[in-house]
């Protein structure tokens, strides 16, 4: 039997390579650990996830990354429930769901929270369902995601479903960490719109139309016409691909297979025109930049004196009372002084 | 006779009050010359700079400040020379003409670097004019022109055109420098659209369907109704505005008073119900984090050996062969090493 020390024992040098060959193999429950490691606030164990993420680089990238939004009520829930069944059980996929929230860490996270929520889907073998980290840790909710999405794919998992709730930057966070944005909506496009903030719409590579059950239907139906209208007299994307709708009711498993047809004829286009791993090099880079903003950010945090002096020097800037440069030099110099 | 040797002579700390005097008693020699130390590459230039602007941040702000995008040939000078007479003459305002293009410092820059695209406007006492600044100056071309924009208003400009051609991230930098963001477009809704990019439509306040002429009048109808019907599938805007479209021809200076009127209740509403101040605020915050990012990011220049470093371990990031977290420590320790 292998040593499973690490389930109990808190992590350390000499258990973190068995936690590593764990993950690797395939054992969701070294996996979780894992997560939970990098999601610490203490510092200490930012040398173990970033072991643990080192590790686990060269096993990642296999994988699709689906970021699924839409408002609050749309069913993301049922549908992931129901397309993470269809993933697994007819696909054969191994699927991870991830979500992301910023808000979770102050509202202690209604997101994922009750795993109940996926009731059947979180008792497949072949289902990995983690729910958002708390806002507190160390790297930032976004940059913690990207890497529960190399670690869920260095233990196999296929497909990478990312939830996200529509709060703050979260979508455009979500969409700069997947291959592909789908957009949940609701039949009857009108006052259910209200919810979704701009530039969502057009961030979509696919939409769908959910809840298209009973008196819906021809409701659902007609809405598809109307966005696919709105859809020509967007821009086209720089993926050549032409974003889709499509309807289905995730409560009765309807046209959930449609779904993927959607979703894998653009993973086909876009593998095969290069736009894939292009849009996955740019957000490694994009990735890079965030890390080192957030760590020259840090610096600024050293010290209580430090981020009182922030807080004055962000107000006389916002009222306009004193240059940015001023302010920045300022803090700049405060901070890198030994 | 006012002393002007600023205009001949190397900028000094003699000179500088003076030309700071002149600029705002509204001498547009002085301001030209003024943008001119600002966008200096020159790294003892930005004392005086930094001298400018801040002098310039208490008579600033008192403009209202129009982003204007589109494709090539939407007719955007056009629509710039005969808008900006119209509010010379008819609204007796006085008009600043700005250009934001990120790769006038690669391409030697074709937006409003022929001044005789404005040939009418140039020429009127209340107008100023100013190309797009080389991208190869201290402080990134967005910021730059930021500063304009306050030396613009030190200077009495009440009204503030900020022209941008859609290329890179130039639209959202101008939507982050303007209170008000406008969309030429060109009637037909089809291929020409293609040029514009995704995000745009949603980003924008209002749309002017430019070229309404001759054999295009219903076409641009059209579009009109087409656009306005596609507007309200979006989602509501954070001002409470609900963005409007309009038809136009620049060329025959035909509706160029709807244009402003459009702009104008846009200005009543937000200022009114408080949005204008708001975004403002917003805007400066986000300016200061754009200077301590940039200000951050120069560290990282300041040795060939370091920016070859960088380069190196960008690569392998890029390639998912390094994690950005390994790659951003490396860099920081390295650039702060005394």
């Amino acid at each position: 039997m292998k040593n499973k020390n690490f389930k109990r024992k808190k992590i350390s040098s000499e258990n973190i390579e068995d936690l590593i060959r764990d993950l690797i193999e395939g054992d969701r429950v070294a996996l979780g650990r894992a997560i939970t490691i990098c999601e610490s606030t203490i510092v200490s164990d930012r040398v173990f996830a970033n072991q643990i993420v080192n590790a686990c680089l060269p096993k990642s990238g296999n994988s699709i990354r689906i970021g699924i939004t839409g408002v609050p009520g749309v069913g993301k829930s049922t549908f992931i429930e129901s397309f993470g069944q269809f993933l697994i059980k007819k696909l054969h996929k191994k699927v991870a769901v991830l979500a992301v929230d910023p808000t979770s860490g102050i509202s202690k996270g209604s997101i994922l929270g009750d795993k109940t929520r996926m009731d059947y889907l979180s008792r497949e073998d072949n289902a990995f369902i983690r729910p958002s980290p708390s806002g507190g840790a160390l790297g930032g909710v976004a940059n913690q995601s990207r890497e529960s999405i190399l670690l869920c794919e260095a233990a196999g998992f296929e497909i990478i479903l990312v939830e996200t709730v529509g709060v703050g930057q979260s979508e455009t966070e979500v969409k700069e960490m997947t291959d592909f944005f789908l957009l949940l909506m609701l039949a009857g496009a009108g006052d259910e719109l209200q919810g979704i903030k701009r530039g969502i719409m057009e961030m979509a590579d696919g939409m769908l139309i959910n809840k298209a059950d009973g008196d819906n239907k021809v409701r659902a139906r007609n809405a598809k016409k109307d966005y696919q209208n709105a859809l020509h007299l967007f821009p086209k994307t720089e993926s050549g691909w032409i974003p889709k709708v499509e309807v289905c009711s995730a409560l009765e498993n309807e046209n959930i297979d449609l779904a993927w047809d959607l979703i894998d004829s653009y993973f086909k286009e876009t593998k095969a025109n290069g736009f894939f791993e292009k849009q996955r090099k740019r957000q490694r880079i994009s990735w890079f930049k965030a890390v080192l903003n957030q760590m020259w950010y840090l610096e600024l945090n050293k010290s209580e004196d430090l981020k009182i002096r922030k807080t004055i020097l962000e107000n006389e800037v916002k009222e306009g009372k004193l240059s940015p440069y001023f302010a920045a030099k300022e803090l700049i110099k405060e901070a890198t002084k030994k």
